[in-house]
């Protein structure tokens, strides 16, 4: 027979705190607390089991269940000396749900289950107190309607409104006892003129209800959404909490409140919380009647006149505070408490791990740490990594006032305000004059990245969280907010129109891309602060990390944040970035449009003092530290105008011959970029460009080691291999690139080469590839569209479709695919130390960046991880928690 | 010390016909007739693993390498009864190039080696003919400085030219001795002229110069380009032969021929060649003097006067015989012969198997088995499935005249005539009038299917092998020519022109897809057979194979036409060529362009009627035969006109609104369409698409059972699946189309639900794909694409200079990419097994018609291979080969 049901209270339970999958987290912590010895009201839990159970066969329950519940509802009855459904001596229950991971959307709660009419009567008699029952019944009936039933709520609300209107009330309690047996009549005729039916009499039924309620509330709308957005699995379900009910409105010496034992906002350690006298738990949450605080300091601060708890009734407070220091050290956590005080007598109802802001996350942890509570490894493990990120970037003063101009997606965190431009030209004319501005754009593509480091701030009508704008903002640190849907964007009349309003070329507007929001006007922001507990932080993840972290960053004030951010070196430095600026776009495109090899070469010359200066600041930046450069990888065409008026508009202005160039177009246009004449490809097209950036490297390599007096730590990626005879190919002529420099210079580099490992047949491969690369970056973006057979930039259209019909649970542009990504990236791994053991491996693209992303490569045992700068304080304590999991 | 110098002659041999490599195909010949007792000039062969010592090494020779060759010249020298470089007495030696497979463009022969100012007199005396020695040395100091030297042939061409005009001389024969020896003088001049120094006297000198110069042309450019375009591996380099000289010039006793044991052309079982008197081999070739007929038979169907050898040597001829009866009855194939006459002796100087028509073939092998010389396995085995292609289309009648416009790429075999016309539409409607039209594109789209089907012939200025064009036109079996680089189409007016020459729209034309001509005016074609020999080879090769072969058709045209070439099923019946037909394209448009799912239900339902009709049809012609329905692929935008002008000619003609087709076109726009939305992510997104799709197959399996009496043996078929949740996705809407069907019909349809294996993720996780697919069919093209990260569309860019460079030894959309694309095949076939032993497995895709591709299917045990309706033949033919390489 299998057991479906726990029993705790306060002779003990039959579970405890670790059993947090069968039990649920409320289960879970009242068995615990029963074990602790704390007065927690006897009650039982329906496992998690049942509920898979109940949608595996067609919503029916075990055979054995029914027995089960009924003999532990019987011992409950025994502990607090009642029967459930006895008339004369009542046990009335609460039902709650309560799930692994605390889920809004299910069902929540009903109180007082087991009363009908014969039971008030009952509890009449026990409490002497014939207005609290009639009370506790009509609560019932409305809370079971509502949530068992379907009966809305606001119908029991209005029956009581117009009677207290009726009777010239004001307050609820004004009604006395006669009053309220009135309305619990009124309410049950509701029902039945809702249903057809009376409200059920029987406990038994009612109880059956109501546990049916939350299991089916497990597959409703709301919390299906809530587990994608969450990834919470379906398989997970809910377990039921059925328990005495205690009793916060008994009276003046009774009383509910929920707690905190540290600040949940701040961090600070004092305990934090509210409480209502004569009051049920869903009183306090309604907030009809403001709460009392709990501390006199508390009180005291705020200004509040009515007493707070430690005044008011220091001998539960006292028992309470016990309770606090009792559940944190325990728990080893600051937690988040419900309690009830009946007739001056404390009943504990909960106890959970409190939810924090960041900054109250760091100082919790720290605190504790230092206080001997937990060690420095808990500490760290602590911190969600994602939540740094509110950390990391200027926020929006919270007090200050927001006219909201329009909501789009939160797609790269910070809030900044400026001038509204909308091409990328414009935004670098304004920043040249001191002006900080926000690029607004339909979509941005690669044209746009002078533009956008030019700006604080963007904004695009279109595209989704991983759109261009989203990837490159959040890779630059730029606040960005995308596919803002209401915006139309008139770009000839210089304005945008955003339900119903107007805003023009100059306007002063805000974007705030933790949120979305679009406001009008210059909302003041406040600065982010990396000192204090966040740096212990840091630094105890950084004692504790196996893997280097490093950045995908190609401008030096890129790389200077990155280095402040702590990275230790750059993996992946992207010189196509480079070519996009104004003054060399020219010489780049001379060079695409040119007849012949000599001509590239001509252009080459001009382009290679640039490149040159780019590396050797980057390189001094980075003194001693690797830095990997990635030679030409985007097909050439994304150099090139595209429309019929870019076209003619560059032919204008550059006097390059307008047939030509429209030739050169038309000739270079793909079908699928994505797969087309691009990466290492190009190399062996044109093998000048490569040597040109080899010839660029290494001379800024040898200048930059003068200057530091470090010799650069340099590591040279060929993108996009398939084969080895295409690294071989390229290898060599690098290799020829030095040795002609050293014979110039007298000086000689020392330098890798290595690849991506972006494609599957360069994992498959990898084998061979290995005997020629000398490291591997995994380029997990590509390797996910190709794996996949998903591109990146066309995916919005079906991947939101596909997380939410949960054909994917996660969407794989944001955290690496394992089973099917992932073993290639194993693939390559294994087979590349398979021909080169010790080979160095690492991961560039955004999942570098990714928490989990980072356990799995901390598990495939990779070298380091590069993200862009924003991410990498996040990188560096995802990776100690990723050492700390592996152990 | 290693063996680097094999000998053979008369007393036997140190090597055999086995040993192919190591002493290339005309060395291992040499040395199997020595064995055989065959009268062969005694002779040495330098392996070919001196060849690759030498570009190991900086073509150096191995140190042991001149004494091995010097002791067996010696040893050549002693079976004549002469002495290389010996005045009175001197051994002549020929040097002949010779590797695995015969291969043009290397260095071929130099004759009379040995020769010098002293030898000649030597010559003289022995053969008491002082014309002929001199004869002999000019012929040698020609050969010699145009192979070795450098000095092209015109050079001494020119010297002769004119001294038999200032002496009045017509022929050659009228030059006597002393001519010869002023001839040799002016020769030896024209060398001092160009080399700045003698032509080497040195005999051995002369030898290392011409075996170097066979081992450097191993990699001339044009032996580089012939080892790419036939797949011949850099790595197994050539062997150099030395051989004693024997002299066909020596009077009008001797002579030179070729020979093939049977006619070469027709396959006939008859000797074939012909012969020179008193000549040396390369007249033969030169073509100066026109060669006698080898037998009587042969010289009187041809109406010649010259007597044939039959005649005029009838000993020689005798034993000529006696050898071609030996040779062909030891090597049980048709030879390939090379003989010389010295004063009535009979030398073999060559055998190899012979070249021949892909008729020829058929016959040879199919009398050959007859004869019992060979098994019907070998039989099969000998044909080489790619020549069958000549036999399947109509061919240009050879006899016809021919008025070359332009020549492009043989891209579809096959040769038609008929009127230019530039559109897909127009095409049609002259269809429509019976008339047969050459569709002349830029390039051709998915939106030019229809008017491909209606052309019979196609010809693009742009595009490869595996350009759209091509590809399609192979698969519906129209001859195309693709990439005709001159071409300039003028669509506006109507014409294109080419070298100078315009043609317009409505003039006659003919293509030759076999060759890649284009001809003005209709050349008249022969029709292809296919009994006879064929049928019986086809017959054999059934018996044979394991392998089933289906094809990939959708009209009921190409599935008739696959039937008839024995196709065993429809592997893959690509529902979206449907879709563009003239009178559909519009609903399908309607469809995509609606606003609601209740819109598109509304367009599908116009499309159902047809679709159920095309799939009847299909269902009755496979009747009894499994049939495999791809549901639709293509993203949307494929079914929109793309330009702003195609546009506006769409929205007038249809009536829909222009502006919401425009922006509807924006929307669906892809960046890689390639990896967008198309293939089963359709169907997710609009399953009433995939719903209406099942409807009429089930409804038209239904039909056509009635009606043929045969159950249909259907498979529905996902594309691009990568997740198993989207094929239960997707497999759920079928079943429940199906059981809706039943209800309606009460008739019961059985299907298996199947995918596509052609993405990376999909291979990897075949097992739990496996679990609810019945079946995989690999799709090899788009898992090529995605393995190696490369558009078909787009590849041609590169993929040539990836060839030429050697970077990749075969074009992967050809033949499978046995190590990377390969391996995901193995994985898959395997994983899919381990979750369902006995799954169903086939290759659908461009691959299932090609041979070697056909081998590794077979390696893999996949049930069948599913290729385009004219490759049907081909395939069946290559199955066999695989099933008989793999026993």
């Amino acid at each position: 027979m299998s057991k479906w049901v726990y029993r705790f209270g306060q002779s003990g339970a039959d579970g405890d705190a670790t059993m947090r999958n069968l039990l649920g987290g409320k289960g879970a912590n009242l068995a615990e607390m029963s074990n602790l010895g704390l007065p927690v009201p006897p009650g039982l839990t329906i496992t998690t089991d049942v509920c898979t159970y109940f949608y595996d066969n067609d919503q029916n329950y075990p055979a054995d269940l029914r027995d089960q519940v009924q003999q532990a509802i019987s011992q409950i009855g025994e502990g607090v000396g009642r029967c459930f459904g006895d008339a004369a001596n009542p046990l009335l229950v609460s039902v709650r749900s309560g799930g692994r991971a605390s889920m809004p959307g299910m069902m929540d709660t009903v109180l007082n289950l087991g009363l009908n009419d014969d039971t008030v009567k009952g509890l009449i008699d026990l409490s002497d107190d014939p207005r609290f029952a009639f009370d506790s019944y009509r609560r019932f009936i409305q809370m079971y309607s509502d949530v068992v039933l379907g009966i809305e709520h606001h119908n029991f609300e209005e029956i009581l409104e117009i009677f207290k209107e009726e009777n010239g009330y004001i307050l609820d309690t004004e009604l006395d006892n006669e009053d309220w047996e009135g309305v619990v009549d009124k309410y049950k005729a509701k029902v039945v003129e809702h249903l057809g039916k009376a409200f059920p009499q029987d406990p038994d039924e009612q109880l059956w209800g109501a546990i049916s309620a939350v299991f089916g509330s497990w597959q409703n709308a709301r919390a299906v959404t809530y587990r994608r957005l969450h990834n919470i699995p379906d398989s997970w379900g809910t377990a039921v909490n059925v328990q005495a009910m205690v009793f916060g409105n008994m009276g003046s010496d009774s009383a509910t409140g929920v707690a905190f034992t540290r600040n949940p906002s701040t961090g600070e350690k004092a305990f934090y919380g509210e409480f209502l006298e004569n009051a049920q738990g869903e009183d306090v949450v309604a907030g009809i009647r403001t709460p009392q605080h709990l501390t006199k300091t508390a009180r005291e601060e705020s200004g509040a006149s009515a007493p707070s708890m430690e005044e008011q009734m220091p001998a539960a407070f006292k028992e309470l505070t016990q309770v606090f220091q009792k559940l944190e050290g325990h728990y080893s956590d600051m937690q988040d408490i419900e309690f009830t005080i009946q007739r001056g007598k404390l009943w504990m109802l909960q106890t959970r791990s409190g939810k924090r802001t960041a900054k109250a996350a760091l100082k919790i942890a720290v605190d504790m740490a230092r206080e001997g509570l937990i060690s420095k490894e808990q500490a760290v493990a602590r911190i969600d990594p994602e939540a740094l990120d509110q950390l990391l970037h200027p926020t929006l003063d919270p007090d200050a006032e927001r006219d909201v101009v329009t909501t789009g997606l939160p797609a790269s965190p910070g809030a900044a305000s400026g001038y509204v431009v909308f091409t990328a030209d414009e935004a670098e004319q304004m920043r040249a004059q001191n002006k900080d501005v926000i690029l607004v754009r339909i979509e941005t593509s690669p044209e746009d990245i002078h533009g956008m480091h030019a700006a604080v701030g963007i904004l695009t009508a279109r595209g989704g969280m991983t759109s261009h704008a989203a990837v490159v903002a959040r890779g630059m640190g730029r606040p960005c907010v995308s596919g803002a849907g209401g915006l139309r964007i008139d770009e000839a009349a210089g304005t945008f129109t955003c339900l119903g309003r107007t805003v023009g070329r100059g306007d002063l507007i805000t974007v705030d891309g933790s949120t979305g929001q679009v406001m009008w006007g210059a909302v003041p922001t406040i600065k982010p602060e990396l000192s204090g507990d966040f740096a212990t932080v840091m630094e105890w993840a950084d004692d504790l990390r196996e893997l280097k972290i490093r950045t995908n960053a190609e401008t030096p004030a890129d790389v200077q944040v990155a280095r402040e951010f702590g990275a230790e070196g750059i993996g992946l430095c992207r010189t196509e970035h480079m070519f996009f600026d104004a003054d060399r776009i020219l010489a780049v495109r001379e060079m695409i449009l040119a007849r012949d090899e000599a001509g590239r070469r001509e252009a080459l010359a001009k382009i290679l003092p640039m490149q040159r200066t780019d590396f050797e600041e980057i390189f001094k930046i980075m003194a001693g530290l690797p830095v990997t450069i990635r030679l030409l990888d985007p097909p050439l065409h994304e150099f090139l105008p595209k429309t019929r008026e870019e076209i003619e508009e560059v032919a204008d202005a550059s006097g390059m011959d307008l047939e030509r160039l429209r030739r050169r177009v038309t000739e270079l246009h793909e079908f699928n970029p994505m797969l087309g004449h691009r990466g290492c490809r190009l190399g062996i097209s044109y093998p000048e460009i490569y040597e040109m950036q080899a010839r660029a490297i290494f001379e800024a390599a040898i200048a930059a080691g003068k200057s530091t007096g470090r010799a650069v730590v340099l590591e040279i990626m060929i993108p996009l291999v398939g084969m080895k005879a295409e690294l071989d190919t390229l290898k060599k002529h690098i290799e020829q690139t030095a040795k002609t420099i050293e014979t110039e210079t007298g000086e000689k580099v020392s330098y890798l080469i290595g690849t991506m490992i972006e494609l599957p047949r360069a994992a498959l491969r990898a084998e061979e590839i290995a005997e020629s690369a000398e490291f591997f970056s995994f380029g997990t973006n590509d390797l996910t569209q190709t794996t996949f057979g998903i591109s990146r930039d066309d995916s919005t259209r079906f991947i939101n479709d596909y997380l939410e019909k949960r054909i994917m649970e996660r969407d794989p542009f944001v955290s690496i695919d394992e089973h099917g990504v992932g073993e290639l990236i194993a693939i390559a791994a294994e087979r590349g130390r398979q021909a080169r053991p010790g080979i160095k491996l690492g991961i560039c693209g955004e999942h570098g960046g990714d928490p989990d992303s980072i356990q799995f490569c901390q598990k495939m045992g990779l070298q380091y991880v590069s993200c862009s700068p924003y991410r990498v304080p996040i990188a560096r304590l995802a990776a100690a928690q990723a050492k700390l999991k592996a152990q």
